[in-house]
């Protein structure tokens, strides 16, 4: 399990991630963690957002319908395409490391990863690259599943696990391995990062009250 | 279930507990809680630490032990009265409100509260108090139960849950009710307390790798 790896399954589940998005076929995401992080980002009152790994772009569609000017960027070509054809911002073909290598010379008053941060390596630099990438005053918002709760049977420590399709009805191949991270490592990062934790939000179940992700909001300082 | 309860339970349980602290009867405070809450505190590298909540006065003894003045405070008389016996710092009986008021006309470069911050209006009263009580660059270090491991059964939110004496082996009264507060509500206690979040740590049992407690290390901005 490494970050190539990571490329490479979503390369070959691209179409039937993009049709699962597209139906609304992830409970976790209608119930709660859609609505939160357009919230999380629209609070910012942004101009320019950086979505990066958009996926098939349902994200940057969401925020340029409210005016925002969006680019969203992924390492897989095909959900780029599929972002491409639905409209609604501007798309390219980046990866996480060319981003982190500055193949980008704009700047952003809101990055947003959305379940996107699943490598190792590849998140360090990346974030490690966050300021030359927001404008002053910029935030970096990123949600991830909630550490504490996605597998509570595992040992909670940072380090590579199986994906799982669980609770996604959709015709996948093998998903995609991810790098855990706990609560306190995704708060080093951003600290060492040069951001300031401003709010860290756990979206919930609204009926159960079982956390369904961690978002975590970080200013330039 | 209120703030003043806390202290009327805490009062009626001085002895017992006492005794549970002082005779290692407490496991998660073997394992791993202790040792996490004073490496925090001597990684401020502080030459005055106030411990608020201080109980029978531990933590005032062992940061004291490495050349530190230390203030303790709390309560309950009993648990001051304790912790003057077997000396180590000065000891003070302040509540969490004294201290809001203004009661102390002095500043600390750590100001720490070890499973201490059990209460509602007390401890928001308190937080909003911290920038008169710290020194320019100082931190508040709050070590608590971990929100989201501490009864996965419960609902993840904010309120007022019943006390337990779980894993300690001593003759107890009733024990002290609490309120819970989620990690998201904790940090947004910090930051709109005005203190920037320098880490979030999750002290873990050694061996299963659950998470123990949570600690805030919050700096005055």
């Amino acid at each position: 399990m490494n970050d190539a790896e990571i490329i490479e399954r979503w390369r070959a589940n691209s179409e039937p991630w993009t049709r699962a998005v597209r139906e609304g076929r992830i409970g976790s995401r209608l119930l709660a963690t859609d609505a939160a992080v357009v919230e999380a980002v629209l609070a910012r009152k942004p101009a320019r957002v950086l979505d990066i790994g958009c996926g098939e772009g349902w994200l940057a569609r969401a925020l340029a319908a409210q005016g925002i000017e969006v680019l969203g960027v992924d390492a897989v070509a095909d959900l780029v395409e599929q972002a491409r054809r639905a409209g609604g911002g501007r798309f390219e073909v980046f990866s996480h490391e060319a981003l982190a290598e500055g193949v980008l010379d704009e700047r952003f008053d809101v990055c947003v990863c959305n379940f996107s941060l699943l490598g190792e390596a590849s998140v360090d630099r990346l974030l490690a690259k966050m300021p030359d990438l927001l404008t002053a005053g910029g935030a970096l918002i990123v949600q991830t599943l909630h550490p504490p709760t996605v597998d509570a049977a595992q040992p909670y420590r940072d380090g590579w696990r199986e994906g799982s399709w669980c609770g996604i009805d959709a015709d996948f191949q093998a998903p995609a391995p991810w790098y855990f991270r706990t609560v306190e490592s995704w708060v080093r990062l951003f600290v060492d990062s040069g951001l300031r934790i401003e709010s860290l939000r756990e979206p919930m179940h609204p009926r159960t009250f079982v956390p369904l992700s961690l978002i975590l909001v970080g200013e330039r300082t």
